[in-house]
């Protein structure tokens, strides 16, 4: 079928993440596939208004497939909320007539992509956050991968809480969302998982430290906690520590979570969508958000994306939140 | 609610898998929490007929959830096709007062199982095996971290290529499925996937690499094909290079697919699932197999689950494989 | 030849590091082979003092060749300072008929291992520690495999850096050493690295992240920073981005430098030094340090271990410094 | 010091070997920091001879420094060994004003680099094999990078062993080099290691596998046997089962050695290796080989590296070797 789109333009938005490249490759690809030529927007909406976009032939894509972060870079760029530098970036895709843009990122940038849809540019989204928090996808481009790298740090972290009878709390990334602290926490046995399916004071934690370590008399305790719920895990560390006699140390992961070559499953669910992206604007479809859900490929509109708190997901957390204290129990 | 079991034996049956441990521990930890007292079954079958069974609480289980293999050990064992011995298994269960036994393995150790459940030992399966061949769920334990190490080992294998402009074919572990070639090759950016979906005979492959290396000027390829399609790899990549003047080399990855520091996914799906199984059988239930379908905890009769043919992941398969030849176009 | 003792006891003590277990099995190994009956303490010189004393055949010492931390676990015990209570770690050992000691840590490990030389009792020192600060050879056990560990973790900040146009601060281990720093600055091509060798102020470090990011317009900058020498890398951060409009982040890598598969290397030497340290106690000696120095097994006392300042070491850091600085360089 | 020299070109050349492009970065960075402008030849002596040669500026070497191959890619070119054939490539260089040249590879390429120096054109040779076979220096680069994959290759195989209580012959690489052997398999417990320094007959292995196995009890072994020792490694562990009804596998580990992300002390190593040569072209010289003995930085004249057998290093095999054999001991 003749592909309704000529020219498709690529970018990358918000915090950077692993498997986008491995998405844009995809979509390259795809494009080219469907005899579609594609452009890349450097620096997502701060390119597209600054006009630096470039012919997707300036790179070898399949370098990047397995390479973290994103090639084409990306910016913050709040002024991209006013209409006027919106008309801007559309001026810039008419002037090489491309008919088309696929934004990748997170829902700051899903709201940029439905306001350039309002604007007539057809525009399709996919999700690129390690937070994991597009709800309209059951897992977003970057998450498999830091998840992998927050346990591979937490490994580390248990073996140092072993031989020295420890309790460390690790704070994971997130934003607001909880899936990193929550899964990262049952697949290391963490005894404590603090996200925001479950806030807990600093006193209930400090009785928990109490219960696990001095009552229960684990070798070692790791207390997983999300981003923004504690002031200071530093002081928090502290004050366990002097209430309880356990020895406690914080660790903030921090930017190491955004790194990483990606994941087998990263590249495949952001090739899968990425795929799915061109086929949906070569039918000259716009204001759309891909996603899987169940494993299948799915699309809706942004705006529902923005708004879309669908039951599975929310359900999930709450039912596997019960594994996460399986570690509790008395020792031997 | 008080558990309608007291007892239960746990074992692993059939190739060790990455996160068999993680659902070992799972299940013993959910277990006590029901107040089950949990045992552990050394070498499979061939353990529980041997009368190799101990208490979990020889072990500290948390020790094992990032570790692969199966520190319970593993074992063929043809003879317990017979039913005089399978008899002696129940026996050995019987005499220690054990109420259910949850068997981790592949669709030969859901056999077994099936054939305890019909001798009334309530038994429950969980799909464990790096080939995702267990139609009874969407992901099997050890398949994540397999498809991790393949990636990870044709990652290798692509730098060498391209520093030499060559091709490379990679055979992969999968048994009949085609799982690990497939999606090992859309990972990797593969030219080429050779595996039970779309099997080619050697003039099509040496077709193909002639088109891609010669015609297109790949600066490298990548050939991800399935045991026991081609009779040797080794021999096909000389007649590759012999008619294509390609410079060609082939690798079979064999036993490094099957270890692994299990991936995130990998603990989180098998705890899931273990935690699951153990529920199942403090309700009294038996025959039974667990999976994951659509993200979703799901038991099935172990016999449906061996002649199960879901469509969505044989779909899903077809679908999935022209993502994985977006890259034999022209190169610039 | 016969070994002039029988018993021998083996202990890690400090911070834990990854190749601890590898020396200590090593230990056990060779012991055996001599005809030595390998004992272990538990957590150290608090092990040694509670009694905590068991017969190594308790565990199988080859599981742990590559599992970080240490199966024996440690612990800090100021105690041992008091000469009362060194003669109870003596009678423990004594009363055991128990000979010699292998002590694996750090330099307050080496304190101890010369005071309890002092007391007759047959001690030999293995150098265990992350921060390479063992001046009687050329890297300690744990070094390598926190090398690696914190080049991964710059690797994937590295790739956010450059996505995101940014400077990122990275604050590394060491205590007063500075070999972590310098040279996971030199793996990463880090743009500058301040370490105790060579010791910058905030304005120092202020104005050259104008002049690598504003003036010669990299992408991206790292600096690598050691543990102690600013107070807070955070406020660092927010004072750089104040000062220089350059986008700015800090990571305290923290307690994952600790742990990690022990590399090959690691595992290497760890063997080498734990197979010539029990041929030393074989031989009746006692009060020694052993390390790798130029490739080669060595002996030392440990008073001058303990005093020891080689030339080569330092003058190596001296001339490494330069190539730290190589990516300064202005962008094309 | 004003360099002696203008224009400098980089090559690599033979089998690939991870941090290959860490030196060829070094190296460009530090001619700039000299005032010699860098160019890159392309594919090795055969872009040499084919007038591949480009401005180092094309790149942005820094984002090579932790990618393993070599962008600017390799060949094996046996027309080099002809006189006119150089010439061309001589005057290929002259033509641009370059006036030295950087070779990086393995023995073959030292070879082509003495010739050229011969014909007047000042050069300097880097080792880069996994093989560790260049004798001018204690590591070569790729070594550490090369070691570090097969010990985690086998780290998993060993798990499945253990699982399955089965013996596994592992075949590296290593040409007629026995450290890729010899070190992996101390760093994994290799209960029995077959390499040039210690050949074993058919027979030999069969009987230590039936000591270890049949006799010691061991729960599982490990063979690692470097390349073209055995005709056939399969073949091998057929007779071994047959003789020994021990369950027993072979894997040829190939092509996944030569890539892999280089290590810390690779990148470490392959940067200071790569500044000194440049600093000993700036100063005019030609005709020699840049290496590490003993943790310094050493040159020679090329001539004698091809010679060279320095005793440390043959001493430091032999010696090792007793300690491979540690854990073929009677398990408890």
């Amino acid at each position: 079928m003749k592909s309704k789109i000529n020219k498709i333009a690529i970018m990358a938005s918000g915090g950077d993440a692993p498997g986008m490249n491995s998405a844009i490759r995809a979509a390259v690809l795809q494009a080219r596939a469907k005899d579609i030529e594609p452009y890349l927007v450097i620096e997502g909406y701060k390119g597209l208004v600054e006009d630096n976009i470039v012919l997707a032939s300036k790179y070898d894509v399949n370098d990047y497939i397995n390479v973290s972060g994103t090639f084409i870079y990306s910016a913050r760029y709040p002024q991209f909320k006013d209409i006027e530098v919106r008309k801007i970036a559309k001026s810039n895709l008419d002037k090489r007539g491309i008919d088309a843009l696929l934004v990748i990122g997170g829902d700051g940038s899903y709201q940029g992509a439905q306001k350039l849809h309002e604007l007539a540019v057809k525009t399709v989204a996919l999700p690129g956050t390690i937070d994991n928090d597009i709800t309209s996808s059951d897992t977003t481009i970057g998450y498999d991968t830091a998840l992998n790298s927050i346990v591979s740090a937490i490994d580390n972290i248990r073996s140092t809480a072993k031989s020295h009878n420890s309790c460390f709390i690790v704070e994971t990334m997130g934003h607001g969302a909880s899936d990193l602290a929550l899964y990262s926490g049952i697949a290391t046995g963490a005894e404590l998982i603090v996200s925001n399916d479950l806030i807990l004071s600093e006193d209930e934690v400090i009785n928990k430290v109490d219960e696990i370590m001095n009552v229960n008399k684990h070798r070692s305790m790791i207390i997983v906690v999300s981003e923004f719920i504690f002031e200071s895990v530093q002081n928090l560390a502290k004050k366990i520590q002097e209430k309880t006699k356990v020895n406690t140390r914080a660790v903030v992961l921090g930017h190491i979570q955004r790194g990483g070559i990606p994941s087998a499953r990263e590249r495949i669910d952001a090739t899968r969508m990425a795929t799915n992206a061109i086929n949906y604007l070569a039918q000259g479809q716009s204001g759309i958000a891909i996603g899987i859900i169940n494993g299948k490929t799915t699309a809706i509109p942004i705006l529902e994306a923005l708004a879309f708190k669908p039951d599975n997901k929310e359900a999930l957390k709450k039912r596997t939140l019960k594994y996460s204290l399986l570690n509790s129990q008395k020792t031997r």
